[in-house]
């Protein structure tokens, strides 16, 4: 099996494994205590801490542990956003951070606060102009990744810093998928992050919440990690976490090299082996082991299903995978193809022979799926007089394949009126256009949907 | 070393260990994935959840995991409390819950809620009719735990969810020192626990949440657990947890009986070994292993850190240790001496030789910390006319310590009047004069502190 998907988890590090199975005997009592294993613990937790710490680039006792990444951001906003109450309530969010911090966002604005969402381009990257023109005299906090999860799309961290810091507002960063291949350069006020990212063990995130920001932790009180995550610390855990972070910072350079080469090859031979792919995210500006494409006409879960009998693990932003509906906010925001889409995030020590099999497998499986789906093939294109496509009551990828079979009978200048329900349509209609040279007219309400409207240019 | 201290922490079970250990390997995914990593992960993850209904007795799809027992209280009170918003903003907590329920009330408080503490008898327990006389229409939950974690006695759950149940009020029980010990009994409605106090890792607790209790998570949405616990699920512990949960289970019967033999001979064998002290909680509704003893004359802080010297962890609910200058709210809620506060708490297991070495160590350690303070000795007793104990500025044991020095000179039937600015003063002087039998008259304001007033009976 070669699992490609380290960007949702990556495998225990075997020195977190051994950090874990060292500090399960020393590290289980209450570091409050004051006895000799309460003392023990405390020891083990402070030694995370100043690591850890060291690894960010922060002092440690601007550094607590978290139960996850996602609670370190859900506590980072809401204590920051708190601490800045009387400045104003407005946060800033880029459009494509996780959904930890688009839910938190969810939860201002549900409680009366203001939230502007900054755009991206079309590789998935914020301009710091976007964050300069939406910081207000009210703005009490902003938001920003280091690195998309879904694209790998490096951000500009250390210039929205130096935006935020000359407007006076904190900046959050969401270091959750770079964290591990080295500190988040730039004067940011606090950073979020998670250890199972980096090949620590689930179970510990970390918050940062630099010296002379404010900030007021929200919900019940608790005195452990200075009032800030609530709840027995888990020492072993938080060890191994730590352990593991710097194991990796250790060989981060040398392998984000070796895995930037195997991304590459990612990157510019799937679009020759496979026809109707988009490759999506920033070329030069990303994560060493991410790459994302689209396919065209595919279904997301039947290919993540197809590739994983193949033995591969990735996911997919698509619309069309089992938890969720709607496509992929991320792609969304970015304006690319959402149907047919694979995440590939190479863990460390990935061996080069194993993403040579997946480019070896990837042309047949998709080529597949789009046979059981009856899509179009790339090239044939014949003329006559079709206009309306009902796809009503049919999900992703099939209105958008529909379209593709009908295109060829339409006269250039003709326009097709595709019917959908599905939400996808809405995203992948206007993309399969933009990838056609084809124009997007724009939708309009019809009976039981949308009507999607397509002009052929030629 | 002897580990007395199993109810703030227990050491982990061997058989959780192992647990960890295999599920390293098959735990680490993402189980919401479709790859077989995430298969595996997630069927690892069902089957816990399975396993640890089981043994609590609901429904699988009623428990979620949490980061830890704190959380799930905090999440289960929040929870509750809004499910029911439209019922009412009341909410009842017996008056010594864990500090997690009270800062969970505190916050309801804050954001406007009304909040009924039911009051405790001596031995720490409540009445059923304590909750029955709080219950009111606007009524939204009820808190209760199954039993104390400073001293140990066992509540009347299945009487109180009664209570509750007629009512239509949901009862929320704080399971986190008996769940270990077996299922907790009645028809309460929400169940909380913590796996490290049964031997489990840090990192994990339950909630649960019956079926047709209203129920809304607050904070940012996140789909994981049921929408109840967000953050990545941590796998391993979870499964670590679990298996030490039937195994402790398996053992519960047996070894409740054995430790209860052994913190019998500490409630009967402590007062006649050491003068001066007061057995506190319930001598027979009580937890097998707990067994909490308050000295008089004593300063808990250091009686701990010679009690460590002897070899020995034990926790202290004084005023005097050193995380908190206020007496513990359990001693006061029972109006029972705080000053010299031992909790023992023995994890399964424990040798009967190490509870006798205990036994022999104690006299020797609270008569050094008593002479080191000058406290007086327990009988001598004598006539002579003070009123006046000028005790500003010092802390406790101190005043009681003046207080009982300066008592001989006083005439039967003569009023000392105490004058203190330590919190602990106003638990601990009305306790000393129940244990000595003598009158306690009163507190007033005094230049510096409060007046404390004594009417000496014999």
């Amino acid at each position: 099996m070669s699992y490609f998907d380290a960007a949702s988890a990556a495998p225990l590090h075997p020195v977190a494994r051994q950090a874990l199975l060292a500090s399960l005997d020393d590290g289980w009592a209450d570091p409050a205590r004051l006895y000799r294993e309460g003392r023990k613990a405390r020891m083990l937790l402070d030694a995370a801490r100043e690591a850890a710490a060291e690894a960010v680039g922060c002092r440690a006792d601007e550094l607590v542990f978290t139960p996850s990444g996602t609670r370190a951001v859900h506590t980072g906003v809401a204590g920051a956003l708190a601490g800045r109450r009387r400045v104003g309530r407005h946060l800033i969010v880029s459009a494509v951070e996780h959904s930890s911090v688009l839910h938190s966002a969810e939860v201002f604005e549900a409680a009366g606060g203001e939230v502007t969402q900054v755009p991206v381009d079309r590789t998935g990257a914020v301009a710091p102009s976007g964050y300069e023109g939406a910081l207000r005299a009210d703005t009490a906090l902003a938001v920003l990744q280091s690195a998309n999860h879904e694209v790998g799309t490096v951000q500009p961290v250390a210039e929205v810093a130096q935006v935020c810091r000359a407007a006076g507002v904190p900046l959050l960063v969401d270091a959750a998928q770079s964290l591990g291949w080295g500190p988040v350069e730039g004067d940011w006020s606090l950073l979020a992050a998670s250890a199972h990212k980096w090949g620590g063990p689930s179970g510990v995130g970390l918050l940062v919440v630099r010296k002379g920001v404010r900030f007021a932790p929200q919900g019940p009180a608790d005195e452990r990690e200075s009032g800030r995550a609530p709840g027995f610390e888990n020492i072993p855990a938080v060890v191994a976490a730590v352990a593991s972070l710097r194991a990796v910072r250790a060989e981060a350079a040398q392998e984000a090299l070796r895995l930037r080469e195997l991304t590459e090859r990612i990157r510019t031979r799937v679009p020759r082996l496979v026809p109707d792919v988009e490759v999506v995210g920033d070329p030069r500006r990303r994560l060493p082991g991410v790459v994302t494409f689209s396919c065209l006409y595919v279904d997301g879960e039947t290919l993540l299903h197809e590739l994983d009998r193949e033995g591969f693990a990735v996911s997919s932003g698509s619309s069309c995978t089992s938890s969720t509906l709607t496509p992929s906010h991320v792609l969304k925001a970015m304006g690319v193809l959402s149907e047919g889409n694979v995440r590939v995030s190479l863990p460390p020590g990935t061996a080069g022979e194993d993403v040579e099999r997946f480019l070896d497998v990837l042309p047949g499986v998709v080529a597949g799926v789009r046979e059981k789906l009856g899509a179009p093939a790339s090239a044939a294109v014949a003329e006559e007089d079709v206009t309306v496509v009902d796809a009503l009551g049919r999900r992703c990828p099939i209105p958008v394949i529909e379209l593709a079979k009908a295109f060829p009978g339409v006269p250039v200048g003709g326009t097709v009126r595709v019917l959908s329900d599905d939400e996808a349509a809405r995203l992948d209609i206007p993309a399969w256009c933009e990838m056609r040279g084809q124009e997007y007219l724009g939708e309009e309400p019809a009976d039981g949907g949308t009507a999607y409207l397509v002009r052929r240019l030629g």
